[in-house]
């Protein structure tokens, strides 16, 4: 059974002996999908190509006919990789065009019967999958990609001093290896959602034919091999009309674009001459013809722009599927366009996330001057006296409170050790100069922290550590991936070459 | 001060003087603007020579260098309109490339002044906000041509009876024209949204230059009345940062989607074999090669679908928006791909719902068999035992809902006019044969309401006649904001010519 | 007619003759709507007695049977003002609460004629828009208040000075009071919204019943006079289906809740120590114990996140309404807590918001010091070139690039005017030392802006006065409008009490 | 270190020393957080038990003082067992609501003493993920409940016939059995998401403090295994400011909620008369006074409705964390509200569709009925010429659409086997009436059907089987999961009536 909204005139479609009037022009712009199904070309051929081989292995075709049509779609293939074969808009979808491409070519005899034992229904959310599982295995390289520059820096950064912010506030200092570890740590989480995706994406729906699946004596589980599948989703209703493998699959995105905003918006601000603390490479930013000094940071803003755009499509995705009925419904022509949009803001960002980051300035100077200001290593001298003065937690922050409404009246900072120490001692806590300096200053305050994952240097190197090591475990599943769709492909292709050559 | 992410040498761009290495491909890619703005080329040449108009009028430029830029415009705007000027990629935007082309023709002598007292931050908005009104004009012409195909389908249809549904249950008895004009008089308050969007869209910000006005002593008002504005946005931080017009236009598509999204559902049920009620020629709909019977309403499925389309692009401006500061940022960047592409989805929509009623089937005798069925008439019933015999509401109602249950037991309708007349008596209230018929009857139900704005075919009417007037008002106002947008651009270009002219 | 899913035993529902089974408590949880609708007992009990005075009046119930339904009415109103009418889960709704209350009082024989010609359907939609209204006013009111305090703050701030951004950059110098009118304009168009989406949302639904108007004589326009609505929505299906009032109510508060984000972001980021503009007063600001001189910005933090809240519920609306069917949707029910929950957010946040600003401390000498940081004046000088040396703009622009190169390399700035003079000289173009000083200072540069709505403290003054001019105005309209409401409400009340006395 | 924004006056504030004026009162209820906080009392005092036992362990508080503090945490838990612990407003969350409860009790000196070596930042993120995974378990439990009665039904009616439909329109043929079951499978790709989920939530960010560690040497591991956590997350800034696995706990239950709004569609669709296919039971309907044989599918609707309110908090959480810098952000606050909310959506909903779906009244004669009718068995007709008289798939096609259209012309169905014999004869393919009737009856339709999983009675049996299989580990994965939860807890507990039985 074939579906669709056809065009041209009524003895020219497949679908139209009945029609009495030709598909209205603007029905035509409404309902053709060439240019998301442009995207599928590729996948289009390839499934065809399993298809064939599987009707053939069963029985269901003659090898002559089956010589016929893969010739034919080699041909196609061909055209397609010299970029000669686009999609005609009259001829409404990638699946009329190729199947077109083959009777033209093999005649109706052979072309004919490539459409047996499957529908569109199947074929165009086995071609969605199997594209939509190469944009997952190109964005989980990108990811591994960004990982690793994030962690390459913060291994390179382990001691330098930066502020930790809570609140866009000085809160404690912090090494800089640290904020990137941080910012490399949410990443292999989208990883890890990614790939789960992957595997729910990567199940074959082809042979479900309309809704019902098919009288014929198929075999799906050759055909799913031949594609490169990594199983075959059972039910044929449900395999024809489930879409959400695309919500998790933008989800995901969603997810990674969040953690993309968080680091962009961090380049702009730390980008921003009052703090100062980055410098993006001229690659990346902006210039303005008059201040020569300036440097916007285009890149960040583009990045926290193109989340919108994700969540925006997410959203799309959402609203379009709600409530749908059973079966194939003509909505879920527009599921694609959503999913490959996203796909693209997603690499488009990640592709210039890693060599912006690679590239950036670390103004390690400034970062460090701004580390110990506003008090920020106050919090650490409480914990000192907690733990060596034996006090309660509220009543030695009580203290340093006291101490720093002090400082700030009379314009001093925590680098006044003398008087620092003079001021604890008055309250109570005798201490001196130098035992002050030894808490208060950034580099001190950070070594201090002890705990498991905390700013230590010796933790971030641990970290890092940690990190690289499930970098290089998912950089190698996501090879395996690759590998098994390569070999399917290989096979396909070996089976191709097989029954033509023997022709 | 102009901005921007360039490419090429550094030596070739406008603002790369200090800048050491190239711009990164991929960032080039991330970050060049080229296919949207491709929209507003007309409008980014109108806009410049409006500018330049007024640079001279103002003694800010000469007469020279005015007739210089002036000629190169109109050469830029007639390779434009013959298809002949297109973007590139690499000079990022409509602006540089505008601006490229004058000062290759002109020389930099005088190509170099048009930027005089003008920044590309005003210059985008600018161009955005007169594209926007070009399609917001568009959309409302469009929704008065389907406002007025169901008018004249309600008109039509005043007498022809239907079932009302409530929870997609029958509930009463209606009719056709009724349920018609409902849907028109959704699209007048959404044609009243776009008219409100229209008018804070086309508020001129040209002028402010990057964000705090210019030192040259420009007159704005002027510009704004040479590009057609209705009025000049007075605080030039407020001109080059605010983009609510854009949500705002957003947001009245989307309410307008969702009332198309609710015919659209109802063309989908309603032409399901079940209900029968809807049939949609052929040119809105799908066959089947083999079931010829078979029409799937197409057009109502990927209505439904480009609402979910609106609705994600509203929710991306939305995000984009969000917490941004002051001023001009690169984010703004891709305020407008969202913006245009909900305008195509909402244009797409409507040119094919209107031809789609206007083609429609109405199975008026199916419509009228199901009108009066599952007892429909049941609570015109009881409405006329407490009119007639003066009994509480709720009293009535639990009689009917006697007999009703009773009926339902012995296998009959409210159609077995003598059983319900003897029912009915039993309980209580002596009615006759031939009253049930006149009460319960679709036709006589229908005639029977009376209230203001009610299912009667006289009321039906007179909101017919009502939502007629409004249409055409709404259609004067439209024809009365083109024809001033019109006269601007007349103006604009009668000067141009002149000054060419005496050249 | 009746709906709803009810509960109790079968004998105690309203519509539960014919049913066997009692209603599911899980099902029970899910479907009764107490919570939402006790934000709307008030308006329910207020559109009772403005229907049974109208069903009166058009001789449809007894004088004595609407003595006995006002009088359990005006103590129905006067409990529920004591705080002591709660509403009971298991009836549902705040319909069946008020009206088994009534009958409970009033007995069958009067309370239930109550319902007559009118519908759960209608009753609830005409109860949304009016408790909508009010929360409109209220929003309107309380922007208006926000609207006030930024322009007092622009007043007496027009000459101060503060660094323009660009891209979170440095980019010209600019005046408080001209940063602060941008905010409060965008605010300006917000209230237009608010204005526009209550003139539609205050139309009278009422006596549209279940979906068809009634058989009875009733007379909407009274109804609708006597509630406060301004208009009678016309068609009886369009009036209990349509609720793009509340889509269009929702999207003017996220555009509203964008403005405010956006200035949220401004206190977060300059109340940060590296830029140190602005201060929270301690009253809308976090401390830390140990840190006493910290302050977190919370209010703005919080209104960023309410932002975010109310873009979810703009988008739950949206998706809610999607597709549905005409006629009443049982879907519906779940429209208003949304909205209720949207209107709740902008309130807190508007409400937090004037007082914050009204008290913030404006570091006015750090913000002075900024301004003329980062060669923000060169853009200044390079106009100043075009102008006085009739230099075309791009080659300026290229000569002061030059000169902040070198000044950069030197380790100068722009207040090096001596150094700048000679560079300028150099370069072609000889300049004093004394005229330089005139073109960078900050003040001189804000000054020098001319033209209309710029940054120049004249400029500034007259965009205040003219924001004042329409504020004054917009309140006057608010209270037009409060008014209208109260005098409706009085009117019942007086007709009310009329009715009561001569009883 | 602490933060938030408090209120009482400043002296009673535990950050307040040294702010001058109180909050103000609009403030409190703007940032108070307090009914959010009180979904996650028993996580916040297992939290501090946990961490208690480890500071003690790890040496950093006395026996003597963990005691006080036990005993005190014990009584605030059985208080809050009891229903007597009411969170103040005015201590603003529940932490310092827990905290003061403890300080009263056990004094300062012990109290004040908890708060080592952990920040509110680490606590609240701890409790949200305690929280939520108990939440994940619980509709994780709920989507296995409904499964199972889907399935039961499947396995029931793997034979009965009903019309498979696309773009709502009748297509084929299938079995309700078939149907179920792919509703069955779906939610069986939901519950893996939501299992994906559990794990990236199990996670234990206690110990991270404010965001850099802890000076103390304390054991983090110690802490994450009494609380039931799965792992430690090691980078302890990105432990207090990740919120990925909120967004994917969100997006999974919009994935489920996507797949019940589908099921919801068609039970309210199915349900309308027309339809006449599924019958809700009473307690899960709505009924009319008047129409007693009316049937409203409210819980379908309702279904629909909160599929809205969950993708609104999906999208409000997305927008929350978009472009938030790295650390605690107040922000932060207002995630929980939209989880907890979603959360309840989706349990609510999974409560009422497990029993409306088991006491569903499925009406066999109709589906029966509806399955042949539509010439839905032309398709079978089709193969069946291809297969046995070995023709191309397109050209039975062709054959088959000229016999259809014949047979509509004659007002004939396919059930007019001799008719249809005399056709097809015609046309070229010589066929018996009792051939005919063999390919076309519904029953042997689906039969035909042979693929794997197609509609075959034998193939859905084996769909079920498998499905039952899958759901079975499902289920003993969940239970294992929560006796994780259960063994940590009652360790917990051990140690606690350990140590205080000790004292």
């Amino acid at each position: 059974m074939t579906q669709g909204c056809g065009s041209g005139s009524g003895s020219e479609k497949l679908w139209g002996g009945r029609f009495a009037s030709d598909v209205d022009s603007a029905m035509l712009d409404f309902s053709e999908s060439t240019e998301a199904d442009s995207y599928m070309i590729a996948e289009d051929i390839w499934g065809s190509q399993g298809h064939a081989l599987m009707l053939h292995d069963c029985g269901i075709i003659s090898r002559e006919h089956l010589v016929e049509i893969l010739r034919w779609l080699e041909i196609a293939r061909e055209r397609f990789e010299a970029g000669e074969l686009t999609l005609k808009r009259d001829l409404e979808d990638v699946h009329m065009n190729v199947e077109s491409y083959l009777r033209e070519g093999a005649g109706p005899e052979a072309g004919g019967r490539l459409h047996t034992a499957r529908s569109r229904n199947d074929q165009v959310i086995t071609d969605f999958r199997m594209r939509l599982r190469r944009y997952l295995l190109q964005i989980r390289r990108a990811v591994i990609v960004l990982r690793g520059v994030l962690l390459e820096l913060a291994a390179s950064h382990s001691e330098d001093t930066m502020p930790g912010f809570t609140h866009t506030q000085h809160a404690q200092p912090i090494t800089v290896g640290f904020w990137l570890a941080a910012h490399a740590a949410g990443l292999e989480r989208d990883e890890q959602r990614l790939a789960n995706a992957f595997v729910r994406t990567n199940q074959c729906p082809l042979g479900a034919a309309a809704l019902a699946g098919t009288s014929f004596p198929t075999d799906r589980e050759l055909t799913a091999e031949l594609l490169g599948f990594d199983g075959v989703i059972f039910n044929a209703l449900d395999a024809v009309q489930s879409r959400d493998f695309a919500i998790e699959s933008l989800a995901a995105f969603s997810a990674l674009m969040t953690n993309l905003s968080r680091m962009a918006e961090e380049i702009v601000v730390f980008s921003s001459p009052a703090f100062g603390m980055l410098e993006v490479d001229d690659a990346f930013a902006t210039g303005s013809s008059i201040m020569p000094q300036k440097k916007n940071p285009c890149a960040g803003e583009l990045a926290r722009a193109r989340t919108a755009a994700v969540h925006g499509r997410l959203m799309e995705l959402l609203t379009l599927l709600k409530a749908l009925p059973s079966g194939y419904n003509r909505d879920f022509q527009n599921d694609k366009p959503p999913v490959w949009q996203a796909c693209e803001h997603v690499i488009a960002t990640l592709r210039v996330m890693a060599p912006m980051w690679r590239s950036m300035t670390l103004k390690l100077e400034r970062m460090a001057e701004l580390a110990g200001a506003e008090f920020a290593s106050a919090t650490e001298l409480a914990n000192w006296l907690v733990r060596e003065r034996n006090m309660p937690f509220r009543d030695c922050h009580e203290l340093v409170g006291s101490l720093v409404g002090r400082l700030v009246a009379e314009g001093l900072t925590l680098d006044d050790h003398q008087r620092v120490a003079e001021i604890v001692t008055e309250l109570g806590q005798p201490i001196s100069a130098e035992q002050v300096e030894g808490i208060v200053d950034p580099v001190e305050v950070v070594r201090a922290q002890k705990s498991l994952g905390s700013t230590n240097p010796r933790q971030v190197l641990a970290c890092v550590a940690q990190l690289r090591c499930n970098l290089e475990e998912d950089a190698s599943d996501v090879e395996a991936d690759q590998q098994r769709l390569d070999e399917a492909y290989d096979e396909t292709m070996r089976r191709v070459r097989e029954v033509l050559g023997e022709a």
